[in-house]
């Protein structure tokens, strides 16, 4: 029971997540009168502000994952047991897809259609790299204090990490496959996806081993991402 | 006494809420040189930040609702008491009025006109439900975290609903009604009102039924909607 | 000794606080391309995060007044005590032209000189008793809570209040005053400065007539307007 | 072994801050189709969402400095031991400049390349001597506060100070030298640096002075700057 509540919670939080991320691209390219910069601005400000509202919202339910490369690192840590890996993975994978349909749904598109949107090379692929990086190191090292501050942490790293990197900074597979779906400002070419998803877990493992060494202490806390969840699981049993 | 302190206290906060959606709706569209995107950065970055501060203000005071559909998803869980909900929405419908007519004067405007701005269609309803089915669920679920998080939480959602729904995410019946009679950026055609509002209500309603399973003490946490204001009333009597 | 303190850090906060204003109002306006609305964001934002910070760095010395309507209406609820507020308005005063004058000075501009920004009407007007009144009500409802939340919820505040008042929101007659210095993008013509100052005064004391009814234990909170303040100031003693 | 922590954790963070700095420099120049203040917006939003994040992170291992004028100020304090400050700097020069490396590689940029770009002037050096005092006053004024506000103040502020300063605001030596490698949005001619980092050195020392007096429990203090991280230093022994 209390873990069907987080497997669907999971699923949730991504596809609220999707839909933010793929809506407002749509919204900021309509928009912006051809003028790249303000459509990611809008894009990257929106995207930011849901993403800490979902972390906040399910947090204490789920963790707040909603990306299978954080549930992974977190399994590797003694988070998250390895016999629930498949289910979070599969929520984040279906909700993303459900979130980018409704997305599409708001603003009159057809419900999928794949992505002519090309982002190869090498360049691209260790801005993934980097950008997983960056969102797994600013988890272990939050997540490390147990604070209240981990919204708010990895939000403001993502509205960064749109920028920063080539990419704009996918740095999720379950995102990255579910953009693989829209033909529109967030998508990715279907063809293009493995590469990404290969340099985010990439990234993703770096970060854990630089962290595990930088916190020793870090096995004991991984329970706890990306928001402490524990004890409120507790009352749900 | 403390009964009344509420009401007015959300009757002033939708007030404010409103002059800074609708003002700001004005002066961007004025300064943007006709591109829109700017003009609604403008109008969904000034409103996070008057709505962040709107509800650390009030929320003590009475919840800061400011929205019937909030505080019908808090009565039907035992929150606010049937009997005061009349007060509750009355008090969020005059003051979202008031709110538009201060816009207008502090603009030059005329003080009420209605607006000619077509919002309908089934992908601006569905845009609706889906606005008003995110802010419910987290309001829900932070609340359940009876954590100082909410007023954050819920100004960083709005600010991105603004980007990822096709209708701005209006998101509140009161603020829907009073938006009909402004002929300006933020205004909806009073012919399409009553859609954008049953979308609400049934996205409201939705998000309530999913999070009473996802949190099953949420019942008991509903009078603390949207910001604890419980012990602090108590105080006042 | 305490006392010349907290008077240092009211001027030094205030220069800061105008050197954002002006400042970002220059760069603003100097990289838009004429797009008026960008460089409105831009000092709007550029306002907000400094603002931020200095409540945050300034309260716990002095309360971060910076302004001689929250001094006042501090003083009229039994905070700052009568007696200093002639050093506290002063070091407003003197430190909001020092920041102008620190502007200018970055910028390559004359030290000083008279705005032509006319800023006249009513409509004017009306919005400096709304910005004032709303900034008044934010100050008097957080300051309630005894948050850490005053340095955000003023922040957020006035980012949104740069959008939704046709005045772009002065709200502080030593700002008011400062800002009749510079014949640049946040400029008001000299001629303007009373009548903003007036209204500005009247929205501060319909503010504080409001909550002094909304929250009754008003007057016995009034000491630690903005920010609680006099734990820290005991130990300076 | 907790020395060495603490100085990976300077080198990576200063690292991944430069990457976000000049990274989304470039986005933002390559997208924003020649508006500089489009370009400058993302640039000083993004900075500010990774810089938060990041002195989240490493805060709690290395107090998150980043920054030579930081730690000599923190040394003058009784904060960082001297014989440890060569070995900060170190890492925070040589993560300066595989950061720039890395947004290069990123955006298929040569590796380093000679900044072209004019900085110079009494007014820029005056900017850095006002930029650089603002944020060690920032810092002197919430490490006294030991609040868990210092990344959003510091953040906050920098997001301002990018706008308020003619220089943009680099207000770090180590930043400074690493910028005059890259032929960017961001960079710097190398000739230019040497007058920046002396003007950052003299606003961080004015800072010092001034916090110290109004301030007078400042050095006992000191050693929790920028972020407190003893005790969880204490645990890594």
């Amino acid at each position: 029971m209390t873990f069907a509540r987080r497997v669907v919670a999971e699923g949730l939080g991504t596809a609220l997540l999707l839909a933010a991320v793929v809506g407002s691209g749509i919204m900021g390219e309509r928009l912006a009168g051809g003028n790249v910069a303000i459509a990611l601005l809008a894009n990257s400000i929106a995207t930011g502000g849901v993403l800490m509202a979902l972390i906040l919202t399910f947090g204490p339910i789920s963790g707040a994952h909603f990306n299978p490369a954080v549930t992974l690192a977190d399994a590797s840590q003694g988070g998250v047991p390895w016999n629930e890996v498949p289910a979070y993975v599969s929520a984040q994978v279906v909700g993303a897809f459900a979130g980018v349909a409704a997305a599409h749904l708001m603003f009159g598109e057809p419900v999928y259609s794949a992505s002519l949107h090309e982002r190869a090379g090498s360049a691209q692929a260790f801005s993934e790299f980097v950008a997983t990086f960056g969102l797994l190191a600013v988890i272990w090292g939050c997540a490390r204090l147990r604070s209240s501050a981990v919204p708010f942490a990895v939000s403001g790293y993502i509205v960064g990490a749109y920028w920063f990197t080539a990419s704009t900074s996918f740095a999720n597979p379950a995102v990255t496959l579910a953009r693989a779906a829209t033909n529109t400002f967030a998508g990715i070419r279907p063809a293009d996806a493995p590469l990404f998803i290969l340099a985010q877990l990439a990234g993703a493992f770096a970060a854990t081993v630089i962290f595990r060494w930088l916190i020793p202490s870090l096995p004991t806390t991984a329970s706890s991402v990306v928001v402490p969840h524990d004890g409120i699981e507790g009352e749900q049993k």
